[in-house]
C-alpha cells in the first residue's frame, strides 16, 4: 500500500514480467488476474470468497453501473467499495466496449456515443468526460480512457478511424480526469489487427503520459495468433514502469501466452461465466461437470489446490449440484475458477521470480494436455 | 456430541422447553430451527455459511433425493454428510409429504405410493420400508417414519382414514428402521383438525416406543389458530423426555407460538424461499427489500445482528442485487434470513433458562410490530 499510485518491476524473465502496483486501497501483484464484478458483483461470489481466492483487484463496468444502480446513487452510497464490502483497489472500464455490444440504438458521434439502455430504454450519453465522471463517482482505483473498440475482422480504414477517435477522447478522457490522491488513468491501445496502427497508437498515448496502458479490442473474435501478434507488436512501444493490461482477456491459454509476452494484467468473464454453466478451469484443463461420467466420481476438482471449493467437494457433488440447477453448483464452480486463474498468475509470479518462465509455461500446457483424468 | 442418540431437558418455562439432542455427529440445541436442505444443498448457501448461522442440524429431502442423485448412489460417495461437506446431523424427511404434493400420477394404497417423478416421469414406489432404506442410505441420523399428510381442510372420515394408515405405516417403518448406534426414528402425529383423532394418533405412536415424535399434517392451508389448538391437544399426549417436531412450520410468529406449547424442533422452506424473493426477516418484521423506498438506504438488515450478511450490506446494495438478479443478492439474504431464524430460537432458549419465555415472546412481537423503520 502507498499513498500514491505506483508500479513497481520486481523481476524479468524474457518478456515475463513481475511486478507490484501500490495503491492506496492495497497493493496489486503482478501478472495480475481481475476476476469481473459487472454490477458491483462478482456473479455468485461472496466477496470475502473472491479475496479468499487471492484476488488483489476487481473491475467493475461503467456501463451497467451507469443504468443501474446510478454513478451519482453510488457515490451517495458511499462509493462502491463500501455499496459492495470490497476493500481492496477496483479498477472501472468506460462503458466503451459495452455500450457497442449491449446498448440500443446507439449512435457514435465525434463527441461520445448516445444510445438506450438494454434494460428499460431509457436514453443515456456517454462521453470521455461523463466517462471520467462516472469512475469517478464510482470511486475507481483504476479508470480507463473512453474508447471505440471494434470487432476484427475490420478493413484497415475503419480500424484508423476508430483508433485516432480514440487517442483524442484519450487526449479529453485525460483532460477530464479527476486526479485524486492514488488514483490512476490508463490509456488504451487500439489499432485493430494492424500493426503500424498499434504502434502509432501506442506512441501517441504513451507520449500523453498515462499511469499505465491497456491493450484494447482484442479477443473480439480474431484467432489466437492476431492477439499474440498485436500484443507483441505494441509491447515494445510501452514504457517499461509503468503496468501494461490485456482487456477482456481470457483463457488459461492466452493469459500464459500474454504473460509471456509482458503483459501484466487481465480481466475475462470467462472464468465466472463458465463456473455458472456447469465448467471447471483447472490444471489438468477444462472438466465439464455436466458429464455422466462425474456422476460417481469421489474425487474433487483437484486435491492439491489450496482453495476449498477446489478440494474439498467431490465432482459427484458438483456433477449433482449443475444437474439439479443447484445455486450452489454456481458458486463453487465459480470459486473453483476463479481460485484456478489466481493460481496460474501465482505460478507465473513465482516462476518469473526464479527466472524459470518457460519451464512453467511447458508445465502448465502440459497439465492441460495430459487431461482431467490425471489427478 | 455422544455414541447414542439421547434428549436432555435443559429447562422448562410454562410449557416452553429448552433442551439438547446429543448425536454422534454433534449436539442440537433445542428449540431448534432446521434449514431445509432439499437436494442436498441448503438452497444458495455454503454449508459453511449455514453453521456461521448457528444451525445444528439440517433437514434433507427424501424424495428428491431418490429422484437425484439416488439413495444407493449416495451411499456410494459416502452418505449425505460427505457428499454435501456438512458434518453436523441430518434429519430425512420420509418423502411422504412431497410425494403427495409433487410427484406425478400417485397412486396410494395400504403398501405405500406409486408416482411418477416430476423431473423425468420415471415409475418409483415409495413404502414404509423403502422410505426407510433410503433414509438409512443417506445416512441419516434422524429419519421420519413414513405417513400419509391431508390437506386440510378435510372431512373426519378421510383425516381418520389416513391417520389410522399413518399408524399402520409407523409400525411398518419402526419394523423396517436399521437401528445403528446413534440413529433416531421419530413417528409423527396425524389426525388433520380433528382433536380426538390428534389424540389417538399420539397415544398409539407413543405406545410404539419412538425416539422422538413429530406433529404432521399441520401448515398446510389451516388457519394459524387450528395449528396451535392441535399442537396443544396433542402436547399433553407426549412423553416429555423427547423432542416434539413441528414439520414443515413456519413464520417467526407461528415459531414462538409453537415454541410457547412445547415445540422443540422446526424445518421449514419459509426463510430460504422467501431470500431467494428479495425478503428478509428481521428483528423489525419482514423487510421487501424489492421495495424502491430501499435504494438509498444505507442501513443494514440489522445492525445489531452479530451475522455479517445482516450487519455488514446496506438495505440499498440488497435493492440494487435484487433488482439486478444478481445471484448475490439470494445468497445474502438467504443467510439473513436463517440467521434470523436461528437468532429467534437462540432468544427462545435463553429465555427459557432465565424463566421470562413470555416477556421474550411479548418483546420480539412488539418489534414486529414496530416495523422494519424501527432500528
Amino acid at each position: 500500500m502507498s499513498e500514491a499510485f505506483s508500479f513497481r518491476l520486481l523481476a524479468q524473465d524474457g518478456a515475463a514480467r513481475r511486478g507490484e502496483i501500490s495503491t492506496p486501497r492495497g497493493n496489486i501483484r503482478t501478472p495480475a488476474f481481475m476476476p469481473v464484478g459487472t454490477a458491483a458483483t462478482v456473479k455468485a461470489m461472496h466477496p470475502g470468497r473472491v479475496a479468499a481466492t487471492g484476488a488483489d483487484v476487481v473491475l467493475a463496468n461503467t456501463y451497467h453501473l451507469m443504468l443501474r444502480p446510478g454513478p451519482e446513487r453510488v457515490a451517495r452510497l458511499g462509493g462502491l467499495h463500501r455499496l459492495m464490502n470490497w476493500p481492496g483497489p477496483i479498477l472501472t472500464d468506460s462503458g466503451g466496449f459495452q455500450v457497442m455490444s449491449l446498448a440500443r440504438l446507439r449512435k457514435l458521434t465525434e463527441e461520445g456515443v448516445a444510445f438506450q439502455s438494454h434494460i428499460d430504454g431509457s436514453r443515456h450519453m456517454l462521453t470521455p468526460e461523463r466517462s471520467m465522471e462516472i469512475q469517478h463517482l464510482l470511486g475507481a482505483d483504476i479508470q480507463m480512457q473512453f474508447d471505440e473498440c471494434v470487432r476484427l475482422p475490420c478493413s484497415d480504414d475503419e480500424a484508423r478511424r476508430a483508433m485516432e477517435l480514440s487517442l483524442r477522447w484519450a487526449a479529453r478522457s485525460k483532460a477530464a480526469f479527476a486526479r485524486a490522491p492514488g488514483r490512476a488513468l490508463f490509456g488504451i491501445v487500439q489499432g485493430g489487427a494492424s500493426k503500424p496502427l498499434r504502434v502509432e497508437s501506442a506512441r501517441a498515448l504513451v507520449s500523453m503520459g498515462f499511469e499505465g496502458h491497456a491493450l484494447g479490442g482484442l479477443a473480439v473474435g480474431e484467432p489466437q495468433a492476431v492477439m499474440l501478434d498485436m500484443i507483441e507488436t505494441a509491447e515494445p512501444e510501452l514504457p517499461r514502469d509503468k503496468p501494461r493490461y490485456l482487456m477482456g482477456v481470457g483463457t488459461p491459454d492466452d493469459l500464459i501466452e500474454a504473460v509471456a509476452r509482458g503483459i501484466d494484467m487481465f480481466d475475462c468473464v470467462m472464468p465466472t461465466r463458465a463456473g455458472r454453466h456447469g465448467l471447471a478451469y483447472s490444471r489438468f484443463g477444462k472438466i465439464n461437470l455436466r458429464n455422466a461420467r462425474h456422476a460417481e466420481d469421489v474425487a474433487p476438482i483437484d486435491p492439491a489446490s489450496d482453495n476449498a471449493a477446489t478440494n474439498s467437494w467431490s465432482r459427484a457433488y458438483l456433477h449433482h449440484l449443475v444437474k439439479a440447477g443447484e445455486i450452489l453448483g454456481m458458486m463453487l464452480l465459480t470459486e473453483v475458477n476463479l481460485a484456478y486463474y489466481q493460481a496460474l498468475m501465482a505460478g507465473a509470479r513465482a516462476a518469473v521470480a526464479q527466472g524459470r518462465f518457460a519451464d512453467y509455461r511447458a508445465e502448465v500446457k502440459e497439465g492441460w494436455a495430459r487431461g482431467e483424468g490425471a489427478a
